[in-house]
């Protein structure tokens, strides 16, 4: 019981750090309310002033995080100051694309519904609309059971993360068969926006497919949409609006 | 009219069973609350004391299901302290699973709308997500019309619940062609997960048909998905996340 | 302006009629609730004191129809107490579903989005869920151009009407195409099960064609679940659900 | 910041051309509402008083437009207060919209979801229901890469607008590829009401294709049904449904 009580620790975080964590939970809850997750699935960023750590709540549903529930690990995913409460068993999906990638700040890793009939068939999931061109030219498959045999389907460990972070490769999004996906990005605005547009690039062509065949966009539309997309402009345009949906009013960073 | 108000007896049920009483109530909401349930449908708990014992609701829709709704029913689907308030037609499913099946204590019928496309097609319903697993490898269709030729498709003799708890035999869900499902598990909060996960498996897996040839999880996946879909952690998570959904924000077992 | 105001008349109602009225703008906003009208569509109860005559809104969206602005009309369709406030065009539905059929106390005429798409196409929706028997056995379509060439596709005066009525027939629903659907029971509770199952219908058979042949309810069980259906148990718990989740918390008839 | 705060300038319209503006706010918040327009998408009238000018919103998300950020135009889209606030890169789709066809007043950008598969796959959307008759008898689809190759599928200068606004023709609809759609009608009324059943005319129209061949609405019935859509009484029906339902429960003009 005590376990599950935040303790009364203060770390001593730069308001640069306390900024990012607010947004954190912000992060949270706008992909709680656009369905991205459910009471699985998880966002992180990148410690902004040490590359080795990273800040990811504790084993709670996204749409009740709060600041307090936010925990500091290092890139092997070991807490920082543990107390004992419950952790994601996950994490190591977030250590490993850290480690493998610095250019990576922020990681979501979701199971958003109309990403799985893509994950379970073999892929093909590409951009055919403009705000979707984020997502990357080719959206890769992630099999667990391809390094692993039969498991539960979860990375719960650092090998596990090395595997999947190398199917990442350079990509921004991977799927995982049979679970969901992970978008990896640059800064936590944009690690919401691409696993927004993911999700609703997934179920407009799974809707496409059925009317004929595909005109997805050229590599080179693929390029300059993803410029587009992540122009402030519209990143901020799109925060404003999924945080008001999703309860904020105020302290938007717009 | 003075049968349709709850009667002032006061059953002196301990507080371990009124505790169960409790969360027998919150699961109502969240199962109409995350659509279920409509109007129709019922979710039920054996008698934590008394094998020979269980609690469902008066007949009302779950959604608005108070504790002092609940009655206590037994095995033969007889109440111990009628009333004379309307109850269910469709208790046999309950009372005959829970006569068949020792290891069963908890209950969920239901008309969830993915399912139904499922059972008037001959079935084939099977897990491909890890949150699915514990749907179990396969999902049997009854068809009433196999024991008793055309009726109003209800279950309301102990010869019906008799021959649908024989087709469930040792599964824990199973279809009802032109009707809906049950669900049949260890504890309230898993027959609420294995309901919610039902549903969403249905309709992935139609949506994921319709790209391709379907990898669902192998054998050895199930077994080890259904694991870890049952453990406290997962099980704990995602109560509070459709309890606090259906407007419980305190009193969560968690 | 002023001929958007309701007038100050009282019409000397009978309380059984007042009490009718009540439950009418009830059905309303259940009807705009359940997603079965938008802005058009509409419902209407024959008098239940004069068989010549019937009830119906003014011209207004129903999620907005209060007791005011319920009007009272002949089988022609004209207004009994004309006072200059816009009426529905297609009242003549109504009026000539009453005026042919004298068993029909409740008719609902709507433009449910599941039942667009079997409107153009020809036809076929027949039950497969055991509240849906309640639909009839079959439902029919009613092609306007074939009594009438090129029209609006309103139903905007009695010849119209009558046509209409006769494809409806014996039936309590029939398609209507490139429009919508016309649903005629004996009471406003059942036009309003019966309106809302058939909309969950038509939504599910398009589901279950894709999967494969669809095991449809046998003429028998049809006639046996449209019994079950109307049983006033049946008819009470569904209405008190809709009605709550629409806002109406006290004042039902259950 | 300063630049993104509202300027206490008080230009001097008149009553007219401020309740013009007062609807085009409710405008905004009703395709928000309806999901025709998420965080992207605007809608914009011509000045009621001068031809040669036009108002739309700064760059902001429609569902928080209130009437401090409309601003003012000229037909190549310069601002004709330049205030230093952001404004949608995309603005001459309405600027030469409305330089090329004097008879529009009012209209709309969005990325409906339903309409994208059509846009990636040939067009061939087509009114189906009598309230979708005013989308026209075609839908265009324009492709940006067939006269400028490879972009970002923006619409931002003036030759871009040029192409569009060829291509929409004599239309009131036209889709963009990979993008979404453009909507221009005679008024603001209008030009909510042909967007929003331009997008449910789409979802109707993929789930008709897959139950069978489609009757679409004869050339005559799309312009009898145009005529009956456009009807005052149509319109203040559907604008007071649909801004009651986005919270503007005054000052409705019906």
């Amino acid at each position: 019981m005590a376990k599950k009580k935040a303790p009364a620790r203060k770390p001593a975080f730069s308001k640069t750090v306390e900024a990012a964590l607010a947004d954190l939970v912000i992060a949270n809850r706008i992909l709680a309310n656009e369905n991205v997750i459910d009471a699985f699935g998880h966002v992180s960023i990148r410690h902004p002033e040490r590359a080795d750590r990273y800040f990811l709540a504790r084993s709670r549903s996204p749409e009740f995080v709060e600041r307090g529930d936010i925990l500091e690990f290092d890139l092997d995913s070991n807490p920082i100051s543990p107390d004992g409460r419950t952790m994601y068993s996950e994490r190591p999906i977030h250590g490993r694309l850290y480690k493998q990638r610095p250019d990576v700040k922020a990681v979501c890793h979701n199971h958003a519904h109309s990403l799985i009939p893509f994950g379970v068939t073999g892929g093909g999931l590409k951009p055919l609309l403009h705000v979707a061109g984020c997502i990357g030219a080719e959206v890769p498959v992630w099999d667990i059971s391809e390094d692993f045999g039969d498991t539960d389907l979860l990375v719960t460990n650092n090998d596990m993360g090395d595997s999947l972070a190398r199917k990442v490769s350079r990509n921004r999004t991977c799927l995982m068969r049979g679970h969901g996906a992970v978008v990896a990005t640059h800064d936590l605005k944009s690690v919401v926006f691409v696993a927004i547009y993911l999700m609703v690039n997934a179920a407009l062509q799974k809707e496409a497919r059925a009317l004929g065949t595909v005109k997805f966009l050229s590599p080179a539309e693929v390029k300059l949409t993803e410029q587009m997309n992540f122009k402030e402009r519209s990143q901020n345009r799109a925060w404003e609006y999924w945080a008001r949906r999703a309860g904020f009013k105020t302290a938007i960073n717009v």
